[in-house]
């Protein structure tokens, strides 16, 4: 493999055309995609449009002339689409972690009902802190045990026990990278009597997702969040999103039970009446301005099904290659630095990122390459994160990384790495 | 009173030069700041700037680069300068709704502690909805009462009875603009060991708001919410914010524990341990360019404090003037037309609007004004309502907007209004 067998790869990617919707700065290597997504060229005349035009010229109009009312649903559509969910059972909204608790409240309802003797929440010790972080306060409020698994291997055995009412996931572990089998466990949470909600901040957009699942119904699950800034490339702190499998949207009344979920917000009642549907799950009113960016980014995903044969599942099969190829350079090329692949080496559990492990020196060696203009990120106390987004990251891209991580652990130029870096928003 | 002394009083204004740090659309009189604030000649750069540098150019660095991971806080130091708050002690977050569940969470469980005896939350029915509907499902949830007034003569009774554990108001009401005197009840809810949570949507930015009191401790109130997109100006579904007593901002975990609110949210631990005083009120990853548009927002209504002998007291001054006026040329100008002020004549309990009954055609009639570019708001079911926001309402759009109304009620032409228009967001 040499690095013009990288540039012929590129040439023959169907989907090298997709990076062109992107700005990228010069001189930079982005491997941080699952952090912050890239800028869409089309974003920014999209925001000026939405603060010049609609809200400058036509102001609150433009709650109606420009549909703002409305961009919770047809931003959720779009990523409904992403995530194998239909049309309006997907809305945008608030940020990942409220979404969580409401959907992890409306599960301890819907549990608390059909199965009242189950009282346990079960989880991974390594999901994403905040998802635990809501539900240790929700167990604590409810009455029910947060348990954390070591072991992804461990989760179904605690499920046979019978006493978890919901079992809660993150799809790709944001440390790691490694992928459940959505389709597996959702159909034993269910086999167990238990409620599956998926946290697809590192998925949607990256990996095939299909919610309501491919086959039995049981593979279907009940709750999903997920975040707009990573994969969907939606700008810095950009709204989330919820979903609700149809058949339990209309079950519970969720707690942030804000007027944009009443059943008819403009007629100003003073009692609470749920919108049917997936509606009730919004709150207060929305974030215009980051909305709109965000469904300039989700479009960017799903250009790739503008192109013959491609798609997510083109997406899914180039993101492959970019961490195969990387895994197989760094391991082949930076031998004998004491890095240790974190990241599964099946394909089939792996996400769109890689993970090597340095016991001594993994965020000066990250610094190091950031000062290069490759940007990936540490995460405490080992791990070297590499995001591989297929939208815009090339193989030449994975071979020059590779160099210059080869140049820094050959040099030693990490021992004079400059510590000015915080750790940055996951 | 003519056109001519309208224009003189906008010759002497002292706060005239406010007026030019807005884009005002031509042939538009806006009197809808109170729903959505009009766009500030700032904005449009600034977000080009976090969208094309910031995000485009520094992508993930910019979290510390560019300062997004303090915006929360130093926006909100900002808002605590005009309602009365120290610095440190109130931060940007989420929506208006989210934060008040946030906050009367808090407020119960400090109660459920201190006086678990009193099971009632106290408010009104003329509330904003999303504030009864928060408090409605936290109601049923923690099995509290909510008690609801009919006017505002009834708060005062029903605190005596004692069985008060939060008094929660809006400070202006969204409907008539009345406007609660904030040290007073406080103190009253005090007296009758309750706490005092105030809504400020409708009066931060535009009148003087002292959450901390002048006087007597008990004058402090407890908690605070407030929206960012009215007089803030802050943009379409601007992020809101939180204010907690220093005296209590460390007594609960709040509910929505996200990892913003970690004491150390890059240590990524499994366990909760909430950050001390207001920061624990953060939750998920905030809007970045959303919050950037807001903190433009709060600067127009800051400057006013650099012209000398203004400030907050100039703008309730010049809002003051503006909203009697109205009140003036309506009632002499448009008399016999059936139109009955809602909003207080007394200037202490008038907000920054101005409210009229009209028994059988309030819609058509505003509907008439808007065609015309008077562009006040309708809420049902017969009130016109009409904002005046002092940094750039001029004398003279009071003086043509009643011109206006007066046409439309002399010719009778509201009877062909079309009807093409919803009720926009409040």
């Amino acid at each position: 493999m040499t690095r013009d067998d990288a540039l012929a790869l590129d040439a023959d990617d169907p989907l090298r055309s997709l990076r062109e919707q992107f700005s990228l700065p010069a001189g930079v290597i982005y491997l941080d995609g699952n952090s912050l997504g890239v800028l869409p060229k089309a974003t920014p005349a999209r925001v000026q449009q939405v603060v010049q035009q609609e809200w400058g010229e036509s102001l609150i109009r433009s709650w109606n002339t420009a549909g703002w009312i409305t961009l919770p649903q047809r931003v959720g559509d779009k990523i409904a689409a992403l995530v194998g969910a239909g049309p309006g059972e997907l809305v945008v909204a608030d940020s990942t972690s409220v979404n969580l608790y409401k959907v992890l409240s409306a599960a301890l309802a819907i549990a608390e009902t059909d199965a009242p003797a189950k009282r346990v929440i079960l989880s991974e010790r390594s999901n994403f802190p905040t998802d635990l972080y809501i539900a240790e306060g929700l167990a604590a409020e409810r009455g029910y045990e947060l348990v954390l698994t070591d072991e992804p291997e461990q989760i179904e055995p605690l499920l046979a026990e019978g006493n978890v009412a919901v079992l809660m996931l993150t799809h790709v572990n944001y440390r790691t990278g490694r992928m459940h089998d959505m389709g597996a466990l959702t159909q034993r949470a269910h086999a167990a009597g238990a409620l599956m909600l998926w946290d697809l901040a590192h998925s949607a957009g990256a990996v095939p997702v299909n919610l309501k699942g491919n086959g039995p119904e049981a593979e279907a699950a009940d709750f999903a969040v997920g975040c707009g800034y990573k994969y969907l490339n939606g700008g810095p702190g950009a709204p989330a999103f919820v979903w609700v499998h149809p058949r339990l949207a209309d079950r519970f009344w969720q707690p942030l039970s804000g007027w944009m979920g009443h059943a008819a917000p403009f007629e100003f009642t003073s009692q609470y009446r749920p919108a049917p549907g997936i509606a009730r799950y919004l709150c207060g009113t929305p974030p215009v301005i980051s909305m709109a960016a965000l469904e300039c980014g989700v479009d960017t995903v799903l250009a790739a099904e503008a192109i013959p044969g491609q798609g997510l599942a083109g997406l899914r099969r180039k993101s492959l290659a970019l961490t195969r190829l990387f895994i197989e350079l760094v391991e082949s090329r930076c031998a004998g630095h004491g890095l240790t692949l974190v990241s599964p080496r099946e394909d089939a559990h792996r996400g769109s990122q890689v993970c090597f492990a340095h016991d001594t020196a993994g965020y000066p060696i990250m610094q190091a390459l950031i000062a290069r203009g490759v940007i990936g990120d540490f995460r405490a106390p080992d791990i070297l994160r590499f995001g591989f987004t297929p939208l815009y990251t090339r193989f030449v891209d994975v071979w020059d990384a590779v160099e210059h991580l080869k140049q820094v652990l050959d040099s030693g130029e990490w021992r004079e790495a400059r510590f000015n870096q915080r750790a940055a928003v996951t």
